[in-house]
């Protein structure tokens, strides 16, 4: 680069404003190794604590994207996609992407993996026997074009000093950082070439947002930073104060995203995942708006094409489904005990942060990035959220590798039993719609 | 390090205070390289943004001074040194350090070279023929036992956890901040075994520190910090806004510091030398009060005791005096053009700063640290500051490599007479003494 990297950090260690060509051209820098990781270091912490401005987070954005391969879906329509900010018992994505396609609109989907308390889609997918989650680029062309629909990870040319530079920010402790955030997150999706993005920002105990306002900013720079790249977005910031549906742990996420698939009722699952849907159609311009986008994805839903898309998707990256659609467990536990409640009263709250890290602790997450997954292991509500429970009733059940009192024990002190009915909670668990 | 970097760098990006065992046990860490250069900078970036409180930067002081070599004279008494933080003409080191040997105080004094607009001792001293900057240990022992003066370089093994973060901050632009020049500068003089330091804190257009509350600040952080260490410290803050004594750059200095040492009655340099020589004479035991010091500094300068020692020093590093000892310059320059005054008036202010780039410029100092150094090249005074001088006379002598027109211009362009004379300015030029 022309620019000299010490006056680049210097004009964001004083305060100032980077100009986006420079901005670009030093993340470029970085990139191609041009720029060594001691520079890099110094400008993230830098522009950690004096911050970036739209146009800057715009601009890194563009850098990040431009850095590797570009997916182009446009002669097959305006492919979507959606992102969550990260929960537990989230399994949206694997209802959403195989309705959205039987909608006909292109979803060429990269999820990433668990970390942490919260789960993730790539580890739930390979739960199922035999499916790949790394297609080569060839591969993804030709499954989009037959199929309209991949679930896959990142590959190593997508976005790849959004890479770079996410492996500088985990050793550096500039992580927490909305631009960088946002940046990151962007710059994939527009990178696997969708051109309608929902963002699903979720905000409560159990997700990294914990309050609705901090959720709502990121929320509008999502949508903002994507637009800037010429894209459709909007955002709905859910719920996420209560497990998602009814499952969490891999195996068993992926038997309630089925039965979801086949049209059950499932609370909570249902219903964000046809608000996201309707999100996606109406954004990818496929419908006129929300309410015609609801009854499109609502009727490929219980007409069984999402179904039908979700088996064809399995089969076509090398799953075997036979047992889902036998209705049998993928990855039966060995073990399985009731949680019964210590007294009689109404299921009020979950402690959801504390569920998830439970669930990592009896093996179905992760710690470190080379941890190996427990499908089998989890937890099922027996009751939903506000629902009565007499004393000893059980109303959940938990799904062990091996006996363990002290996993029950905890699983049970997640859930509080209240003495009344808690403030009115709408099973929907879209808390507001943010559109710019 | 038991401490995670990470958590470690994160507590100084939150703004957090650092355990005095933490900093010293990370400097170590990055000093062995078991801490990798990008969290090391991501660190000094926090720290530069963050700050550093008075006992962090003891620590860090600690842990660069602990990181190599420390020497120990404390058999030949207390030893002294004197550390500039550098101006235009400086030439003082090359009396001070004979001249308070020869009152029987060690002074095993570690320079380093000029680099900006400032010059170094190191190439003032190189332009004796034959003279060695760089020693090993054991000459070092050897000749300070003898003779009680050496003059050297930093070697590999003095703070070499400095030299590693120093080079780190030179690219990071974290170069500009208080705790990061006083641990630098404080941890060599520790390890070169001084015990009675005086520090010699610029002020002016010359000067790195532009106003008196700058330098006061620093001169008080590096007393405060070299006195947690164990060792006496004072400082002098000097002007300068015009420079020192009457000549710039290196062979032309080494000339004027020996008429100094000869007893001549240089303005400026004399008087400056003997106010530093009396507070590292004081402060090392060797004399009761300021007054007594005084007496006897001068007595050493005046009695041609310094002078000895001095031609002692150049010997014993292998230099040739001869020269100098004849009263004739080390190194003609090819070329000496007269700058005249443009108009009849007083000599009334100096740009120091334009002056020392202009120095660079002609050959007598370095853009990078591989530069050449022209030890012939630089400026004599023919005038002092506040003398009148008429239209067309001269009032200073330019030493050039070769002809050139453009230089001169330049040089009387650093130069502005009045039509009276400018404040009353003492030829003392130290401004305050800074002793807590």
């Amino acid at each position: 680069m022309a620019l000299d990297p010490r006056e680049f950090i210097r004009t964001k260690r004083d305060g100032g404003r980077h100009d986006p060509e420079a901005l670009r051209a030093f993340v470029a820098a970085c990139a191609r190794r041009e720029v060594p990781d001691y520079q890099a270091s110094a400008w993230l912490m830098a522009a950690f604590l004096r911050g970036l401005d739209a146009d800057e987070t715009d601009a890194l954005t563009q850098a990040f994207l431009h850095s590797g391969r570009v997916f182009d879906w446009s002669r097959m329509g305006v492919a979507a996609d959606k992102h969550s900010t990260g929960g537990v018992g989230d399994k949206i994505s694997l209802v959403l992407a195989p309705l959205v396609a039987a909608c006909g609109v292109p979803v060429p989907m990269v999820s990433g993996r668990g970390l942490g308390h919260t789960g993730g889609t790539l580890d739930k997918l390979e739960s199922i026997p035999g499916f790949r989650t790394r297609l080569e680029p060839a591969q993804m062309t030709a499954q989009m074009q037959e199929l309209g629909v991949i679930m896959v990870g990142q590959g190593p040319d997508l976005a790849p000093a959004d890479g770079h530079f996410y492996a500088l920010r985990d050793v550096t402790a500039t992580v927490e950082f909305e631009p960088f955030i946002v940046s990151s997150i962007v710059s994939k999706k527009i990178a696997e070439g969708a051109r309608a993005i929902v963002y699903d920002v979720k905000c409560g105990n159990g997700a990294f947002m914990k309050t609705r306002e901090a959720a709502r900013g990121l929320a509008s720079r999502l949508v903002a930073t994507t637009r800037s790249l010429g894209a459709a977005a909007s955002a709905l910031v859910t719920d996420m104060s209560w497990p998602i549906g009814s499952a969490v742990g891999n195996a068993l996420e992926v038997l309630e995203a089925w039965r979801a698939l086949r049209g059950e009722k499932v609370a909570g699952t249902r219903s964000l995942t046809l608000a996201l849907a309707a999100e996606m159609v109406r954004l990818s311009g496929a419908a006129q708006d929300t309410a015609a986008a609801l009854r499109s994805v609502t009727h490929a839903l219980d007409g069984g094409q999402a179904a039908e898309k979700f088996l064809g998707l399995v089969r076509a990256q090398g799953g075997d489904a036979s047992a889902l659609e036998r209705g049998a467990p993928l990855h039966p536990a060995p073990v399985v005990v009731e949680l019964s409640a210590p007294r009689a009263g109404v299921l009020a709250a979950c402690d959801c942060f504390a569920l998830g890290e439970l669930v990592v602790a009896m093996g179905g997450g992760r710690r470190a990035k080379e941890d190996e997954i427990d499908p089998r292991v989890g937890l099922v509500m027996l009751r939903a959220r506000g629902e009565r429970v007499e004393k000893g009733e059980p109303f959940a059940r938990l799904h062990l590798a091996g006996e363990n009192a002290e996993f029950a024990r905890r699983a049970e002190s997640c859930f509080e039993i209240a003495g009344q009915a808690p403030p009115e909670r709408s099973e929907d668990l879209v808390l507001e719609r943010v559109t710019g």
